[in-house]
């Protein structure tokens, strides 16, 4: 497939750099750190969300390197002095990285990512980091939403003309099949990526022959066996439909063809498809099929079918591609522990006034417990990196903020989240192909409660601690003993 | 400078190059159209947007080429024959383009691009080209609210993160800041275009060493002339402020060094910028600038600084590099004329149900009309292409909705907006300097009238049509003679 990858080493935030050479000039450069990328709320209000953007970290850390270019420009800027430029010069990153895989649905507060490594690296690669999680992460997420509230019917993404940049047309597309769309409207997220490119005509189409008819007629004949006419150029129930029965009887008929299909880009959506169905079957073209677009969501489109409306598939441009109602997908990447000279692990927090941004300490890892019987996932568990949860033991779990809520779970299984994906620098994951990231999601997606994937009000899924991590983050709060800002 | 830029031939939605064909078999490939591209509603309800994304436009249509991969591709589909990839293979555009200058205030309704070519390169240059403005015009609207609400306060970018993929951060702090930013964050959006990236520490810094005081400290020997400290990691009042104070006295104080700053980016901005604020100026550190971030947008920024909040300069993030509030702009790339045998130009016009989505036919031209004494822009004026404008003459200007609104113009000025770019595919047009964008927009804005800036209901500033024009629209409405779709 065509490689349109670029070096984006130089893809950081600012103080990334100037606090890698803060570490290095202040004998912190070599220090172990550990770093969680997580986030804080699930978009929409929704009750989970849908990893995605792994591949491109991946890609990222594989290609780290400041080209000569690179180091003029941070010479130029007058801060950096040449020893640590000259590190910069073979800079790579040589750290462990655990990640949650891509179409794993996850939730607030658990490490998506975890870093271990040298102060400089770990910190460094944050900005990328957060950047590609953040981005797929909300479209994979928002995709899902969609492709759930369409009920099965095919959803295509048409949204590279809207989309914030380049990136976010291609990658967008990608995330956007892994959430659980049938297909793409950009080419080049096909040839890249292999997310299936499909389209048919635009309003020019129409507009260039001398009426609509022509257009219809012509475009038939040229394809065939993918008709898929836009009917709303001019008047969809007076002349776009008509057209294109007459069309279809002149041109596929006569072939033997019976599928094909009308879109509409335009009007009521409900109601025109409702006329347009039984024109088309009136006509004997029951097998066309109708697809809609203009400005459609997740809730649209269950309006939509909840009023009886025709359609088949559903082309979903703007309000995906950017995810328009909750176009922020917040994650953050803070540092949770560091080593000392003895190769203890220190557990380091964040406090804040709001008490939301406070930090969960220490190098940590992620269970997904689930139901023996149902298959279902019932709660994740956070534990610190050296506790090991056996599921052949019943285990209590309790709320880590109203800790007197408490419930034992029996007859489970327990599952690590996070994967090994490099190891001193090494890539010790087996990437997987976009269509096996897309067939985890959808067994992710089946692993969860409906009340858990309901958009409008859903279950508050558990993410909570274990006994010895509480502990040691309620210690540390203590500790820090500092009630407000007020004097 | 450094040369990230990558060839997106390939970057168009499918259809594009499914009508190319159409068009190619049809034999249509070589009828000259007229496109225009415009949006229809300006983002948050304002008065105005402002254009931006031309020269990536640029660089993109010089670049247009498909290469044995991409024809590869496209041969795999199976829907094209040799002869169309072999006339692919060395597609070029040949055509003419006029745009409006990046960093121009701009309304619905008009056109920022018209192209002129081949109805095959017409087409195909559509998504990029929607894709381009579409992005960077969003956020130099976005980023023109916000610089406008800071009331002459510096503001720096600081989003790369939250942005929605690579092109999203780096063209997106280059948009911000020809909106009027002063600064970002993002790196490479320096290396590459200019745009001065500045940054100093993060939450990390603070937290990686044993105490507050020691990170703050050992940060201000490294950078004494760029010591901005951040100072919510553990509590603003009774830790941040007192380290800063005692470090800036024990480190500053020695070399002479009056300037510097602290940062917040958490808890009650106005509350607390006060409180910092008199604790540095009792201090005698009545030059710290302080420096807040969190989730800001230009309804916070105006409404902290009614309060009274003491700052001196606003990171903005998630809600500038997404513009969060409206994160979609919309324009669209619609067929307005066709050229017949004879080389006569054909108006085409695209009718809806949905009013708004009815297209303004016809190659055309855009004058602004500016009061003479005021210089301030009172209208636009849209009208054909061989039409001009006599500004030495009075004009009467009507509403094209309201007609019997009217309104005459005397003593005034009539530019063209659209200027040349591309002549029979030659770049014609001198592609200026990001400082000479940016210059070029405050010029713009200084244009304005403050009504049309003011961002709760604005006024609406004047998009007109020529008479000549809108009788060719009305006339084409009328002919097609149709009321909607109800039977």
């Amino acid at each position: 497939m065509k490689d349109i990858s670029r070096n984006l080493t130089m893809l950081f935030d600012f103080y990334e750099i100037t606090m890698g050479n803060g570490y290095f000039k202040s004998g912190y450069a070599d220090r172990i750190v550990y770093f969680d990328l997580f986030y804080r709320d699930n978009p929409d209000n929704g009750g989970y969300a849908v990893a995605a953007g792994l591949e491109q970290i991946i890609e990222y850390i594989e290609n780290l390197s400041f080209d000569g270019d690179d180091i003029e420009y941070l010479r130029s800027k007058g801060y950096f002095d040449e020893e640590f430029l000259n590190y910069l010069s073979t800079f790579r990153f040589t750290g462990d990285i655990w990640a949650v895989p891509e179409g794993t649905v996850v939730f607030p507060g658990e490490p998506l990512i975890t870093v271990r490594a040298k102060a400089i690296e770990a910190q460094f690669i944050e900005t990328y980091m957060l950047l590609m999680i953040n981005h797929q992460s909300l479209i994979a997420t928002k995709a899902a939403r969609i492709t759930r509230a369409a009920r099965g019917r095919a959803v295509s993404e048409f949204g590279s003309r809207r989309a914030q940049g380049a990136d976010a047309a291609i990658l967008g597309a990608r995330a956007a099949y892994i959430g659980g769309c049938n297909s793409t409207a950009c080419a080049i997220a096909d040839q890249v990526y292999g997310v299936p490119a499909t389209g048919t005509m635009a309003h020019s189409w129409v507009q260039m022959f001398d009426d609509e008819y022509t257009a219809f007629k012509t475009y038939c004949e040229i394809y065939p066996n993918n008709a898929t006419l836009l009917i709303d150029t001019y008047n969809v129930l007076n002349s776009g439909v008509p057209n294109a029965i007459k069309v279809f009887n002149e041109v596929l008929k006569p072939l033997g063809i019976t599928k094909c299909g009308v879109r509409l880009d335009s009007g009521d959506i409900t109601y025109l498809t409702k006329k347009v169905r039984k024109m088309l079957d009136d006509a004997g073209w029951n097998e066309c099929k109708i697809i809609v677009s203009n400005s459609l969501d997740e809730y649209i489109i269950r309006e939509i079918i909840r009023q009886g409306a025709e359609v088949d598939a559903f082309g979903v441009g703007e309000r995906l591609i950017t995810a328009k109602s909750h176009p922020v997908f917040g994650a953050v990447y803070k540092l949770c522990a560091v080593e000392n000279e003895n190769g203890e692990i220190i557990p380091r927090i964040k406090i804040s006034e709001n008490v939301g941004k406070i930090t969960t300490p220490h190098f940590k890892k992620v269970y997904r417990l689930r139901g023996r019987d149902t298959g279902k996932a019932e709660a994740d568990l956070i534990c610190l990196y050296d506790e090991t949860v056996d599921d052949s033991m019943p285990i209590e779990l309790f709320d880590p903020e109203y800790t007197w809520k408490r419930k034992t779970l029996e007859n489970y299984t327990a599952e690590e989240l996070l994967v090994p994906i490099f190891k001193n620098g090494e890539l010790v994951y087996e990437v997987p192909t976009l269509e096996e990231i897309r067939a985890h999601h959808q067994k992710e997606m089946n692993g969860m409660w409906d009340e858990v994937k309901r958009f409008t009000n859903p279950h508050n899924y558990y993410v909570d601690l274990s006994q010895k991590l509480w502990d040691i983050k309620n210690g540390l709060l203590q500790k820090a003993g500092t009630r407000d800002n007020r004097k």
